[in-house]
């Protein structure tokens, strides 16, 4: 009954999360725009089937799932293929602006888990993402209900036994950790994707801040993300990175 | 009827706090997401259960039971088992997705008080968590009557003969106590842990911030979360930390 | 006609306050939770009761007398046996859970001041102290409303002829005075008991922010709260204090 | 037609305002609480009457004209002779408890324009302080009727024929001039009182930020509260102080 | 067709404006109180008639005329005289204590703009100053609206075929250009006057931010405001200015 | 169906974007007020036809084509020939004083998008330059709503086949991407231009924050604008060139 990890299959993040993402549980992905949310999640998707054999199941809250895929294929990932495999499924879970629901306000949350539940059931797929939930969250006016929804979203991802991936949209790299300041309570847990900009240059790090039950490397962690591979995580921290060189010297 | 204090069995803490929680009082634990409130809050219990035969109740606001049993297990905290010997009792006051009250504002404090009450007298209880107030809080809209609230929950503890823990949630490691700005005045007493990010690392520290009517040690203490024994409190400042390393040297 | 200074009593505070505080009027004391309002405003009665024989009124808006007397204790002070001899009476001015006019909104003010007179004429009392008002201050929504009732409390306080401490919460050791921007301002005389953290450690400071018409010393002069005697001021500023020990060497 | 200076009497300060403030007109004094604001607005119609033999009238608009007369008294001015002698008055324009126009929201402007013309008038009064419009600024709510009313007291003081000083409230030493961040524009005269805490010790400085259509000593000058003669002015800038302590050595 | 440059007059503005204001459009002017916005607008008018012999319209929206003509004179500008030679015409758009159209928050801009076009036309006016749209700016409670509206003055102005100015408020020396963070945008041309404290100093500074469709100097010039002249804009950079006077030691 | 560049002609911009803008997509070009927007999305269109022989479209916001017109002649750019070749088509979409709908805050977006689709159709356009939708925003009170119209216009735009240029406003350096803190995250490409003020000086600099699914430069890029050419971007960082000049000396 203890908590075990999923290997996610991302070079060097296996490393500093002490043996991958909890498993069965819901993981919290936050970051500014363009901090690499999207490929972290799909990415995590990717590993499962190339690594595991493991399928996943993609929820876009915006994006076309056919921008996804072209965007993806720059690192060489044929989403395509593996969706006729049976090995991937998009859910296209943003508002068409023929969609009047986001005008009065009530997004059926129901019906998109039921959906999700649908393509996991059908895929036996192991691995969620859910990118990313800033494109519904206003919807929800009241704090309290949109708290409640986020925590009835991975209660549900939880009973269907996937291991799930939820980016969140930040607006600084050292405020707070989420738009709302409760994304970070709710869920069971946190990565932080970083974009520092520093003289003038721009620097990624991955940070876990908390991962419930269960051990982790703390700190921020440089990561690149390679053309051909997508992300790969250093697993020494920055700190250790200096002094390393300034070692070699 | 001086203010005694109540061993909590947590190493290095007994030191700083000058022997423990203050007796009979709600204490408020206020830190940032995954500043280790849960497992504070746990191990108040555990230890009660363990050194001293004391029962405890948990009071849950969102997590589920099944979920802080699961966590808890890494470090080797069966809850189950306690429960099963009436040592342990959960009250799981989350909502559920199917409640309305949620949404119309009105949360049943007083049938909460009533249940917290029953499960204190059952297991003759002397330790009791609540974790974490922030999952109720935003129900209450005016800030008048969530004050008197707050403190009809901590009087309400102190009728019961209790010594009690209160988690709340802080969205930053060095502004606000808490969320709303007066937590930390209705509390007796306040610790702080914090988790604070420099140089891209992290480093976990406790501190008391008040005990009314008792002393205590001040400032900041570092702390670890040990997987197998859970928080242990380091009994020496940081800056005395500073000296000695650069003493041995 | 000139404005007198009443002796506190407390040590160190005479030096600081030429002479204590002034006399026949309201002093606000202003500070974060735990920055020893409370220990102030019972000290000011406690000295008055033992040096001078004066008996005192204390007032709480929210902490039950019993947990101030117990408070108390630990510094030896037995507010119950001056009770006994009349020479120290509380008001207990806590909205009580029963109580319902929060809600509306209107708190009886005229009703409180009535009582404190009543108690200030049957003890013959020479010092009232408040604490803290942040506790009923955010039931008067209006702003202008609030200002003018604060004003009318230390009005009121004056016609009776004592000399009044007044307690108010700050949620920064560095930024507004008092909560809501004008306390300030309406009051006679201002106080400002700091707690601030640096480099990890917590050192306390009291401030004299003005006194109306009358001198005092400037700037903050470190205290300490000594478990047998309470709040001792050193009344050497700290950059003397500094100046000093780099003197001695 | 030319604008005039009128010499305040006040140490140092007609050096640094190049001969005194500009006659007829209103000037805005902004500062902290305990800046010194209601010093300057008395020792204004002080030096008025003792050095050029004007009459000078003050208006209140929270302080009791008894406590000012007090608070003045401990540097020797005995207010209360002048006013037998018909060269001082106050105008009490303070609300009273009983006074329901703070609920309504309507302060009657017209009716207090007219007491300070009759003031005026009658004493033949060729300086009025307004201290502080603080206290009845939060009535108008909205913040074009507030400045158009602001503008219309200037104006009128104009009509009069006489040079004012008008206070105002700021609640941090650096941020906005005034608590609306349009007062200093209204004013064709701002004049900052501050007293800034740096490094545990207060300094107290003057500024005048603008004079419309005439010239001034520019940037901060130092000032001290003599228990004698109240304000007086160094009428070098700090810097040249520093500089001149450093070439004394 | 291309933008062609006015010669203002100004001493030094012409030399960081590379030849003066563009021609035919409207250019704003930022500056907290006191800046010189007022010197600036009233001085580019004066410079108009004196050494180009143009006429000019001056619109004040809270300042009385008379106040302006006075504050002027200082300098030495009789605007009294070229009123009487129709070189100068002022416009008071100031709302009147009597005027309800302040309340009610429909301000006829339709109307000012009408008043404006008879005078330009019969003064044959080539220059037109605007000071400052902060006495109006918060009628118009929509952004909407009031960004609307600033657009459609400055379109008018371009159609009347003057060269203006419109002065805009600052509450900050370094924060946002203008109050409600709109008018930068769509105003064509944009001026920052500055008026920075730094070590109790005070240094005057005027920056072209940007001037739409051609050039002009970058980065901000100190000036000084000349009894004789009014302003005097010192056309080498503070940098450069630093480091000639550490060449020449 | 991996993502192409389209090649802007922009000097030194082909090499920080590796290649150009993405093919087929809208980015959001986010700057401050003069910061270059205008002649960014100008010169898109201008390089387009000259280089590639490619006819654009120009959609204005606020500014009337003629100022545009006018504006970009400065450089030489004779936008007026290119409309009579039909390489060039401004759509007006700036609100006039007589419409209303900015009252009634429905914008006809629908409208729009037929209006720029005949003209991309008519002229077989390949790029299309939207500035700023800064002067439209505030017409959608809610965030949600605008969300979605913003992701609208990005969707058509694709539909259509164009490459586009849609710029944002923001009103400080260093904070929040764009107004609303929504925008980064619904456009596919960000590209920031800021104009930063350090010690008294400007410096513009462009930024690539994101281009989904592509490579790019990473940091801040110097650029100039030349009156013959428009923007030149310097294609070394920064500090690239700080050490450079280090290094040669
Ligand atoms: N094929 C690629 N080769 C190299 N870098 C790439 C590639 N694709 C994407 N990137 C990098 O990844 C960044 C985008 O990452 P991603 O879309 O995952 O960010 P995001 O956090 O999801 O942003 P948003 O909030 O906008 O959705 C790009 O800006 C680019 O720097
Ligand atoms: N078994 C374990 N071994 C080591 N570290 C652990 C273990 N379990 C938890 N932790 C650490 O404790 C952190 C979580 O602590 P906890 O859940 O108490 O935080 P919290 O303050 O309650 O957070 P939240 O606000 O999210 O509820 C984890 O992020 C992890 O770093
Ligand atoms: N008997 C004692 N011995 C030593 N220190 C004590 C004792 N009693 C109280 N203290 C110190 O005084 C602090 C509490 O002071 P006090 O209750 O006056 O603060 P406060 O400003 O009133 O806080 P609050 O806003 O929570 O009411 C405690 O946190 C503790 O550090
Ligand atoms: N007789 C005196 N001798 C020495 N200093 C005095 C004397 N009277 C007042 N002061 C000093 O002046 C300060 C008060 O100044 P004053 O009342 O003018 O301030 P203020 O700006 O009007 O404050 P508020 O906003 O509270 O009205 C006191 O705090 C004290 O430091
Ligand atoms: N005759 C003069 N001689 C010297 N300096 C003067 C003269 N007239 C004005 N000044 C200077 O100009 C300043 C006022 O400038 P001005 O009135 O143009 O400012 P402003 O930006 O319009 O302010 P506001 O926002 O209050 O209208 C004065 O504070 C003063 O320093
Ligand atoms: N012909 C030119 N020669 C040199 N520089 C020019 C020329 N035209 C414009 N500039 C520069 O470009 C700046 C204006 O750029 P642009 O209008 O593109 O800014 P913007 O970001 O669109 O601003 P806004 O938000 O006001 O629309 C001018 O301030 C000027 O510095
Ligand atoms: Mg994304
Ligand atoms: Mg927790
Ligand atoms: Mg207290
Ligand atoms: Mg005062
Ligand atoms: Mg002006
Ligand atoms: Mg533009």
């Amino acid at each position: 009954m203890l908590i075990e990890k999923l290997e996610t299959g991302i070079e060097g993040f296996e490393h500093i999360s002490n043996g991958g993402l909890p498993k069965n549980r819901t993981t919290l992905i936050a970051g500014t725009a363009g901090s690499a949310k999207t490929v972290f999640a799909a990415q995590f998707l990717v590993e499962g089937i190339r690594q595991h054999g493991e399928a996943g199941v993609f929820v876009t809250f915006e994006e076309l799932p056919d921008d996804i895929r072209r965007n993806m294929l720059g690192f060489g990932w044929s989403i395509q293929e593996w969706e006729q495999e049976q090995k991937w499924a998009f859910i296209d879970a943003a508002p068409r602006p023929s969609d009047d629901s986001i005008i009065a306000g009530d997004y059926d949350l129901g019906g998109l888990l039921a959906r999700i539940e649908n393509a996991v059931t059908h895929l036996k797929a192991k691995r969620v993402s859910l990118d990313s939930i800033g494109a519904i969250l206003n919807r929800f006016q009241d704090l309290g209900i949109f708290r409640r929804e986020l925590f009835r979203i991975s209660s549900a991802l939880k009973t269907m036994g996937v291991t799930a991936i939820m980016t969140a949209e930040r607006t600084a790299e050292y405020g707070d950790i989420a738009r709302y300041g409760v994304e970070e309570f709710v869920a069971d847990n946190v990565i932080i994707l970083r974009n520092v900009l520093e003289h003038e240059k721009r620097r990624r790090t991955v940070e876990i801040l908390k991962f419930r039950g269960t051990s982790h490397q703390k700190g921020e962690f440089p990561f690149t993300i390679d053309p051909q591979q997508g992300i790969i995580v250093i697993p020494i921290s920055a700190i250790e990175l200096k002094q390393k060189s300034s070692d070699t010297r």
